[in-house]
């Protein structure tokens, strides 16, 4: 459904033109008229309409798109929760699941470390970037096919499954092996990755963009669902506002918010978006408390060199002292 | 502590001038030479330094304060929370309080009713808005000397403190009775108003403005005890981004950040920041999750008056289930 | 004209209701039904409708406001330009002025100085702080009175009607004789003043809000206009955002839209925005492109202090080369 | 260069085990220390330093890199602007041009009549959309390599070289004919893409994207740039914020900031930014009265088709009256 307001100077003819254009399409078109502006309510499937074809017109003054405009990712068509399943491990629904890894894959040895502590302190799923998004051509790019490799050896030895970004389709063939497929902020509306990964069955964890609307991250959900993949799991990181102090603003407030418009799991990553390690515990409580479906952690071992502790990264300890944590709020949230 | 980087051209004798006269405000001056630029570390009490001032110089590529402009404020000054008597109730520190009342006071009867459920139901500070900020100057305006009159006299029946907005320096004489004086986030920067209410000795809520850094929040903290008034509470009500399914963007990790920058109590609203009743509850929860000293919730009455339901407040039944369940939350935090 | 969406699960006898109350505040309420929403198109004079009111009801998903709800400044009712009379010097339609002078009132000296030069090279007003608002309490708050006294000398001496900012309306004494009354933008919606400016007939200069839309600009404009004073100009001056090479963005777009939806004159402020002194002379160019009835510079004298130059200030030297060229960027506009 | 702060509870042992691994990788580093902080002054090339990894370091407070981080892109090591040839066109330094055509292209009658009427008109590159970035995947996609050849065939017919975005590396073969390459504002920061533009010679035209700054908009210049790619020809095209009445916020203060910053030539697109064809003319002029090398305009024809008028795109007339008026500024502007 969609609510269209002409301009006072629409004439006669040109309503009437559109109003059949519209019921070609299967629309009805109820019209009120007022002293300066038209209404036209249009009731249908509204979803094949084209906003900006609309506002386009001369004559029309604004349009707004009453039904959302997202459809498989839509909670009124699909009442339950959406449960996936990442090799075993359910996330979603009454499933709650804690995702934790190092920022970068390093070497085997660490990743390895790293999973088996994270492991035995809660997290179910190992996160770690072998590709890595930088802003800067001189910034280190990640050890790519070599670290999903060393990922792969983790999960061979802890069980866990596996998630890591891609940041091209042509690397797909990398990723067979891969539990979940992270598309990152960056890549959020990089439409044509999001249309390769409609045609896998393999979990996507979509992150929103640092600029992008619900309903934008929503509609880029519904690239990969309306390519057949319904696997797919959202994840607010922050966004970009005026604030200085932390790195991006952590906007909780998507958790319930995207519960409420949609079926699919909803995971917080607490780390990136502020930047800071001991904002992480709080944010992370804050993110349970919400609603979240799961969070993502960064972990980082190697307290000998010194120059890798990670801003952002927990160490093992204070990531198991926040899992204890975590799981007292999830109490609290399902009483 | 300040770090002012010089342009490549500036002269040696420029360098001179301005390292003598920063020297005679009793700062000693650290000289750093690059290839392109010179580094100034400027070391001593910069707190009264115009950054504006320094940074208009013509030599002056950049200055960054690295001690923060806040020093009343300031943890580091003052590393013990700070702890404020509002009547008998104890906010800050260990000290964690729900406030709640109406959006607006309406009658006598509408807030006495009000304060009597919510103070049932666990709640141990009235709100209402008595003057009431509004775009619009078609909009309801308050009821204003009668609102509080109204409030002072739930506050009788009741025994719970009270809490409301001031928006103009002139009407102090009516604040007299008031427990907690209210600044709203759209006089966060009405420097006049706070130099006022620096003169007092009542507690100040302060909330942050829809555009203003957390660091400007402080500095709008700074005025009020810079006049000798160390009674401020702050207060995060949600930010202005480009999202537009919620009001304004809660920004939670302003909590631990707050508090990591300051000894004062932080206090959310979540009910202003999205505007929708629904994600109050969650909100709310999330906001203790992240340390809040305490929420403050709208709760409304009045269910045959269908049109007054307010978007965003809770019923009083509503606020009820939702204390319960942020006590439970508060008992992990403090566990 | 208002448009309000109704939830799914609305029920008959609330629309009913709904639609009665409606009817009772003078508007015809035209009904679409659709297959889960249903709309009602509201007919007549809304402004006078409190849209939060409307929205807080719980069957109601929206409600958009189709004409704007500010009236006075609305260039619907008020198809010609306004033209602002200022001591003689006229503003708006057809009248283009420049308006400069220092950023602080400094000293007798200073502000005359300036005010001699500017006038030499083409300003026709001048402007000068004399109550500052600085974000910390330890930074420089202006003369004050003394500054104002300052400004009225340089009147007398060069025949410039001169501009300056008021902080509060119990300072509204001191501003007699001053021509224009400029609103900050940290004021702009300090309500209460607002209200004050609207009971007199000068001249008040308004700037939009760091973090304010246009609309909500117009609405402090309804403000004093409904208090009386149709003297109002508006003044863009830059909104923050997430860039930081500027200190904020200088939004042109705002010119031409904000002409388009109001007769008001639309001047903007070039210097505060970038906050870069080299980016005064392309923004005030690029600003009298877009059609902006004036600028307003701050240009700065007094070489011999190098402390002083001022970031964001031209000396007369450069502003007389800009105001150069600014007439025949106006030249191009007006041909 | 770069300053890293460090915080007061740094010990001598790890400042010193810092100051030995910023030695080892060829920097000097000079240290002043204050009562709570210490700074380190970096000089040398600190272009390969990652400042995430010194930041993530527990003992750092913070780092300010003082040099800009891109290198082939910045104007200190390319003092002259650079002249990027597109087909013998030339844009940048003293060579303006303006770029026009539709949004989309739509069949090869409407693409070749508008070439042929902005040609005629003054534009002297013919933009078109071949592939198009769509919100939502029900929307109109563009008709891809079609598209493609029909804008070859009107360059054929027009002499006038050709621009059309890209989307995916893959795509590549098919924009071998093409003058330069878009690369639309959701894809700047798709890494892996610009790495491969910065394989060809190609000219490429960078947009920046919706919610970045000018500093990543030139990292992403750097990508294709370190590539050996030096064609790179940068775009403003509006950015996001809070304001509603336009759909994105032209940001005119990029021009001069980037020219100031960078030796690249600057264009605009006002059509994109504010989504309104009336705003078009204004904030054209206003772009090339704020300094940019060319505008990017969209034009459409197509006077019987009501319903495709296009919301943001001028009839070949208001080009050819818009274009005029471009010209005389231009004449200011180089005077």
């Amino acid at each position: 459904m969609m609510v269209a307001v002409l301009k006072p100077n629409a004439t006669k003819e040109q309503i009437e033109n559109l109003t059949e254009w519209l019921k070609g399409r299967g629309l009805s078109v109820h019209i009120s008229k007022g002293e300066f502006y038209t209404i036209l309510g249009l009731i249908g499937d509204t979803s094949q309409i084209d906003t900006e074809l609309i506002e386009g017109l001369e004559m029309v003054e604004s349009v707004k798109r009453i039904s959302e405009p997202f459809k498989s990712a839509n909670r009124k068509f699909h009442p339950e929760d959406s449960v996936i399943d990442v090799g075993g491990i359910k996330i979603g629904g009454p499933h709650f699941q804690m995702i934790a890894g190092p920022c970068s894959v390093e070497s085997p040895e660490q990743i390895l470390a790293i999973a088996k502590d994270v492991c035995a302190f809660g997290a179910s799923i190992l996160r770690g970037g072998a590709f890595k998004p930088r802003t800067s051509p001189y910034d280190f790019q990640g050890l790519r096919a070599d670290g999903i490799e060393m990922m792969l050896e983790a999960k061979r030895q802890t069980g866990m499954p596996i998630i890591t970004e891609i940041m091209n389709a042509d690397h797909l063939p990398m990723f067979e092996k891969v539990d979940i497929i992270q598309v990152g902020a960056r890549n959020m509306q990089n439409f044509e990755l999001l249309k390769e990964l409609g045609m896998l069955k393999k979990p996507v964890l979509l992150k929103r963009g640092l600029a992008n609307t619900l309903q934008e991250l929503l509609m880029s959900a519904e690239y990969i669902m309306a390519g057949g993949n319904q696997n797919v799991i959202l994840c607010e990181r922050g966004i970009r506002t005026f604030e200085t102090y932390t790195r991006n603003t952590l906007d909780l407030s998507a958790v319930p918010m995207l519960r409420d418009l949609s079926h699919l799991p909803v995971v917080v990553d607490p780390s990136h978006a502020s930047g800071i390690a001991r904002l992480v515990e709080p944010m992370a409580m804050a993110a349970v408390a919400a609603g979240a479906h799961g969070v993502m952690i960064e972990v980082h071992n190697d307290p000998v060199n010194a120059l890798c502790d990670g801003a952002q990264s927990l160490t093992p300890e204070q990531f198991s002292k926040t899992a204890g944590k975590i799981r007292k709020i999830r109490e609290v949230v399902t009483a």
